[in-house]
């Protein structure tokens, strides 16, 4: 997929892809086959194959599309403070990942075993996580509130593990529509723009330092 | 299993769960069936089913001895201070749960999966989680530098969902003998020691009781 595809064929894997990804939601990860996804697609199976040659591959793109729109989201976030950057960025992630929520790709653990290869944080998607870290020192950077510049980068390494650990949160939370979730995700924008004065005081920024050194190479990756 | 057991049959009982586990460790939950217990254990299939009549049972009897034993460990440790407690008690869990790391049990997403029979987050868990969390309020009681009543429970509310939290990460943790979420143990424990004489600010504990009012819920259960 190194070379640009022609529009019609762009409309196929698309098609292709559209298709598997309702299926996933529908009848499940782990159940769908490759032969499933081309009948429902009414392509045939030499040509689905042609585009995406394992199933993973198709995960890995849908996590891919999901990382483009958020990223595109952060670039149009209003210049307000970053604790509503954040807030906002997170509500929109939550929406896009409640389709999924009892698709058996979220529920098998698929997600969280990092030795899967369509796991959020596994080698596979490792560039896709760097990327979004960058989107995330964006958030930081362009609120009105920044910070100086090298707790911005430590803030992003935070604020991007603190959307994974809603992330989790999420995936656990059974309560209708999962109120707990957004609750935790109000209280934690309540708080980080309650205590972002205290953000400059040495204490409070080499304790920030010394936890975005512990979380990122986990959330992020090793650098 | 409401009536006791003879000496024999508790005998038995054991035997067939030592076996199921090392079973489970080995070739992995989902593919390991009832019979495959009964014939590794040396019993009959029939004899098997009278303790364990599900294979959830199986998992369910580990999590409550994971429990107990969690909890005799808390109820013993020496009255230092609540970091030093906390962190004494996160080392043992974390070797207590290592020998089940690679087992498609934790693998599987089924401990994450609240709608799974085996979830630590399910139903069926739910007490567990509530005496647990009993003990997790001794953890914070019965340490040197205890904070005053109600700020106890909010404290042994935090400490048990940073637990789940560094459980979680310890699963996503790829590094060599999970050095990462050993690190954030560490530093979760240090943080705490360091920023305990805050805790009283009426501001800092408003806080922390806003958030265990939103974590509780889920992690423990709806009160």
């Amino acid at each position: 997929m190194s070379t640009p595809l022609t529009p019609k064929a762009e409309r196929t894997r698309n098609h292709i892809l559209d298709t598997a990804l309702t299926l996933f939601r529908t009848q499940g990860y782990e159940t769908t086959t490759l032969r499933d996804i081309a009948a429902a697609a009414e392509c045939s199976l030499g040509l689905t194959y042609r585009y995406f040659a394992r199933k993973e591959d198709l995960v890995l793109v849908l996590y891919s599309r999901m990382v483009q729109e958020t990223n595109a989201e952060i670039a149009q976030l209003p210049p307000v403070g970053m604790a509503e950057r954040f807030q906002q960025t997170m509500s929109k992630r939550l929406e896009q990942v409640t389709p999924y929520r009892d698709s058996v790709l979220f529920r098998s653990g698929t997600i969280t075993n990092p030795t899967s290869d369509v796991s959020l944080f596994g080698e596979a998607a490792a560039d896709m996580r760097q990327q979004t870290l960058e989107a995330f020192v964006m958030l930081v950077r362009e609120s009105r509130d920044a910070p100086r510049n090298a707790l911005a980068e430590t803030l992003a390494a935070l604020l991007y593990s603190l959307h994974f650990g809603i992330i989790l949160f999420w995936l656990i939370d059974r309560s209708a529509e999962q109120q707990h979730s957004k609750r935790l995700l109000e209280f934690s924008a309540t708080l980080i723009a309650r205590f972002q004065p205290l953000l400059s005081l040495p204490l409070v920024s080499s304790s920030l330092n010394q936890l975005a050194a512990v979380l990122r190479p986990v959330f992020v990756g090793e650098s």
